[in-house]
C-alpha cells in the first residue's frame, strides 16, 4: 500500500537526505558537548517508534536543558537547512519522528522541571519533557490533578505536539481543551509565547491551538501551562456486560445526553473479553463490556449510577460489578489495562497494527459493526476497544511482522475503516496523529483546499521545511 | 491616543481605499441583483457599530444567501484586490467591521437557515447568519440548548469569528470550546471544511482554531457546526452580598476549586448595583455583589449550594437571595440584564467605552482593585461587572461622547487597564475581540515574535489583504 500514497517518497531511504555538515556538528558540540550523540545505539532509539515502519535514525541527538538552548540549536540547523525533529517520550504510534531525511534529534528528557503550580489559577507550567505521571506525583496535597491520560507515559510536550487524549476525555478532554498557553521555539529559532495565562482570550490568532496537533512540524514546544482539575471527593468503578456492540454504545450515548457526567466509559469487544480471561485468569462474559468510571461527591456518584443502571438495564446490560475503594477499582480496572498485552497473547509472537477511527457519536454502532463483520470477512483477528463517548475506537489488527502478506492486509483493513469513517462524518485519526501514516488520507478527509490551507501554514511557519520534514501534510 | 498607535494608518480616512470598479459591482450585481445594495442607508448602517469610531462605511452591501455566493463573490473581489468585510449580526464592540478602506460588505443575515440538528451527536449545523436564539427556538423539544451566551443576540458565525463568550462560559466554555467544525470560504473563494463531525480529532492542523477568533481576516465562515448540551433538570438562581470586591471574588474562585460547577457567576461592583437600585427601584445593598446561577438535579443544586452557602459566609458574604421557578430566576437576574442601562442612566446622556481585561484567577481581585483605586485617582465614572469564575471583567466608563478630552482621558484608562492586566499575567481582551481598537496592544501581549507568526498566517492565508484589511493583525 505504502507505494501507492503520496507521502510514499519521504518514507524511502535515500530519495532526500539532509545530513548536517561536519561543521554543524562541530559548532554544536561546542555549545552541548557530551549532550550531543551520534553513537549508533542512541541514534537507533531515536529512530524507530511502536509503528511498522523500519527504523530511521537521525544523525544525531542533542540532550537540551532549556528553551534557550533549542533556540540555539534551531538557528544552527536553520542556517544549513538541516532537519531538527522532537522527541519526547518516544510512545508515539504513526512513525512521527522517524527522520525520513536525517537530520538532527531534540531529546526533551532533561527539560524535565516542573517550572510552577498555581493551585489559585487551576494551572501549572511545565518544561515540554515533563512527563504526565512526574506531573501528577507534583501535585499531589494541592487537591487538583492533571487530566489527560493517553495510556503511555508520555511527555506533556508530546502530548500537545500529537494532541492527545484517553480514557477521561469524556469527562475533562483532550490535551487541546487542557492546554492554556506554550513557549515554542520557530524554525528560525524565535522564542514564542503563544497566549497569556488567562483562562480565555480573543487577542488575536490562536497560536496556541496552531501548535496543538502540529506534531513538530511547525515549531518545537519548550514549556507548556496546563489546566489542571479538582480531585473528585469520591470515584467509583463498575463493569457491565451486554448483549451486542450496538446495545453498549447506547448506553453511553444515552448517558450522555442525559447529562451524566462520566469520568470514563471504555467499551471492550467480545474477543478482547476473551483475551483479558485468558491473561488475567478472570471469567468475565465474553461479551461486550462497558468499564465504567464515576466522579464526585458521593451524592453525585449515587445519582449518576442509578441512572446508569436504569439504563443499561433498558439495553439489556448485565449486572453491575461496582468497586468503590482504591484498591478494589484498580483491581476491576485492570484487565481494561492490561488488555493490549492480553491481546497480543491471543496470538504468541504477533504484533498489533492499531487503528484510531473517530465518528459522531450516532454513528458509533454502525461503524463498529460494519468493522466487525468486514473482520470476518477477511478472517482478520482483531480485538476493539471503544473511547465510546467520544466515538473513538481502536482495532487491535494482530498480525506476524515478518508476513509482508499479513501487514498488507491489516493496511487494507485500515484503509478500509478509514474510508468507512470518513464516510461516517468521522475522522482517521481521533487520537494517535497524522505522522508518516496518516498524512495518505488528509486529502480524503479535508479535500485539497483543507490540506492546501493546511500547507500554506507549513510554508509560511517552516519555509525550507526543516521542522519535522514528511510528516502531517504530504508534500506536493 | 490612536495618533501614537501602531494602527492608526488604517483607521484615518484616505490612506488607501479599494473601492470595487463599476465593472466589479456591475458583475456582481449580474448575480445578486437586488440583494447588492448601494445606497446610503444601508451603507452607513453596515459602516457603524457601538465603538467610538467615526462610520466607515463599505462602498457596496450584499445580503448573501449560499456558501456558493460567498465564494462566487470573494473570487470576483480577489481578481480586483477589492477589500471584503463579513457582517453578522453587528453587534461587535471593537470597531470589527468598519471598512477602513472601502470595499464589500457581505451581510450574512439572509443565510439563516438551520440545516440540521443531531440530537443524538449532541451538535448542530446551521448557516452563518443564525443568531443564538434562533437556533436555541429551533432546539426546542430536543431536551438540548446551545450555551454561547454574550449578552447580544449576536450571529453564530459572527460569534465564531470574535470569539465569543459570556456569562455561563464559566460551565460551558467560549465559543473556541463549542465549535465542531466550519465551513471557510478562503481569499481565493475556494470553499473548506476545516474539520469532520468527530468530537475529537488529531487529522492535521486544527483548522477550526484558526478561523475562530480571526474576525473575518483569514477567510469567510458560512456554516457553523456546534456542540450542544443537555438541558439541566433543574436551574437555581441566588444573589448575595459581600463587604468588597475581593470576598466576592474569592468566594467564587474557592467554589471552582472545589470543583461546584457553577452555571453562572457574575459580580457586580457596588456603582452597578447603585444603578441598578435608581434604575430599577430595587433596595439591595450598594456592595460587591454576586449573581450566582445553579444548574442540574436538584440534589445536585442542593449539593452546590450548601458549598457556596459555606463559603460565602466565610468571606463575609450576606443572606442569599434565591429563586428556583424560572419566572422568579428572572426577576431576581433582571437587574444584572439590565444593569448595562441602568449604568448608561449613572449619566444622562453618556455613552461607555467598555474595557475587557481578562486575568489569570488568583490576580482578579488584584486587578480590580488596584483599577478601582485608578477610577478614583482620576475622578471617572466607572461601574464594574464581571465574569468572575473566567478572570473577565469590563469597566464602563461613561463619558460625554460629545467631549475629546473625556474619551481621551477614557482611553489612557483603558490603556493603563490594559497594561495592569498584561503584566498580572492576563489578555487585553478576554471576549471581545481585537478588531481595530486592540490591535496597537497585541506586540505588548505576544511579543514581536508572537505578532510575527500571526502575520505570517495572515500573509499566507491573504496574501493580498482584501480580508477586512486593518483588523486583528497590524501591517507592519
Amino acid at each position: 500500500m505504502h507505494s501507492t500514497t503520496p507521502s510514499t517518497s519521504a518514507t524511502q531511504p535515500g530519495i532526500l537526505r539532509r545530513a548536517p555538515s561536519a561543521q554543524l556538528l562541530a559548532h554544536l558540540r561546542d555549545r552541548f558537548g557530551d549532550r550531543l550523540s551520534t553513537s549508533e545505539a542512541v541514534l537507533l532509539q531515536h529512530g524507530r517508534d511502536e509503528s511498522f515502519y523500519p527504523p530511521r535514525p537521525p544523525d544525531a541527538v542533542v540532550f537540551v536543558q532549556s528553551t534557550e538552548e533549542v533556540a540555539f540549536l534551531l538557528a544552527c540547523c536553520a542556517a544549513e537547512k538541516t532537519p531538527v525533529i522532537g522527541y519526547g517520550a518516544g510512545s508515539s504510534v504513526e512513525g512521527h519522528f522517524l527522520a525520513v531525511q536525517g537530520g538532527v534529534c531534540v531529546d526533551f528528557s532533561q527539560m524535565n522541571q516542573v517550572i510552577e503550580i498555581r493551585p489559585g489559577d487551576l494551572n501549572a507550567t511545565v518544561q515540554a519533557g515533563v512527563t504526565r505521571t512526574q506531573l501528577n506525583a507534583a501535585l499531589q496535597g494541592t487537591g487538583l490533578f492533571f487530566s489527560v491520560d493517553p495510556g503511555a507515559d508520555a511527555s506533556v510536550g508530546g502530548m500537545v505536539a500529537t494532541g492527545a487524549s484517553g480514557t477521561n476525555t469524556v469527562r475533562y478532554g483532550t490535551m487541546r481543551d487542557n492546554v492554556v498557553n506554550l513557549v515554542v521555539v520557530t524554525a528560525e529559532g524565535q522564542v514564542v509565547r503563544t497566549a497569556s495565562r488567562a483562562r480565555k482570550s480573543s487577542a488575536g490568532y490562536n497560536l496556541t491551538q496552531v501548535f496543538c496537533g502540529s506534531e513538530g512540524t511547525l515549531g518545537l514546544i519548550t514549556e507548556v501551562t496546563v489546566r489542571l482539575h479538582p480531585l473528585p471527593e469520591a470515584i467509583a468503578a463498575a463493569v457491565v456486560t451486554f448483549p451486542d456492540v450496538r446495545s453498549a454504545v447506547q448506553c453511553v450515548i444515552e448517558a450522555i445526553q442525559h447529562g451524566v457526567p462520566l469520568a470514563r466509559a471504555e467499551m471492550l469487544d467480545g474477543l478482547a473479553l476473551r483475551a483479558i480471561n485468558a491473561h488475567s485468569r478472570t471469567t468475565l462474559r465474553e461479551q461486550p463490556t462497558l468499564f465504567l468510571e464515576f466522579a464526585g461527591s458521593q451524592a453525585q456518584i449515587d445519582a449518576q449510577t442509578e441512572i446508569m443502571r436504569e439504563l443499561a438495564s433498558h439495553h439489556g446490560g448485565g449486572e453491575f460489578q461496582w468497586a468503590a475503594r482504591p484498591e478494589e477499582r484498580s483491581r476491576l480496572w485492570t484487565p481494561r489495562h492490561h488488555a493490549y498485552f492480553a491481546c497480543l497473547q491471543l496470538r504468541p509472537g504477533s504484533r498489533a497494527l492499531s487503528t484510531d477511527a473517530c465518528v459522531p457519536l450516532s454513528a458509533l454502532a454502525d461503524c463498529i459493526e460494519q468493522t466487525q463483520a468486514d473482520i470476518a470477512e477477511h478472517e482478520l483477528l482483531v480485538p476493539v476497544f471503544g473511547h465510546v463517548g467520544d466515538g473513538n475506537f481502536h482495532c487491535m489488527v494482530l498480525i506476524d511482522p515478518h508476513s509482508p502478506g499479513e501487514l498488507e492486509a491489516a493496511e487494507a483493513f485500515g484503509h478500509r475503516l478509514v474510508e468507512r469513517a470518513i464516510q461516517l462524518g468521522g475522522t482517521c485519526t481521533g487520537e494517535h496523529g497524522v505522522g508518516l501514516h496518516k498524512s495518505r488520507y488528509l486529502v480524503r478527509e479535508h479535500g485539497k483546499a483543507g490540506v492546501g490551507l493546511m500547507r500554506m501554514l507549513k510554508d509560511a511557519f517552516d519555509p525550507h521545511h526543516i521542522l519535522n520534514p514528511g510528516k502531517v501534510v504530504p508534500s506536493p
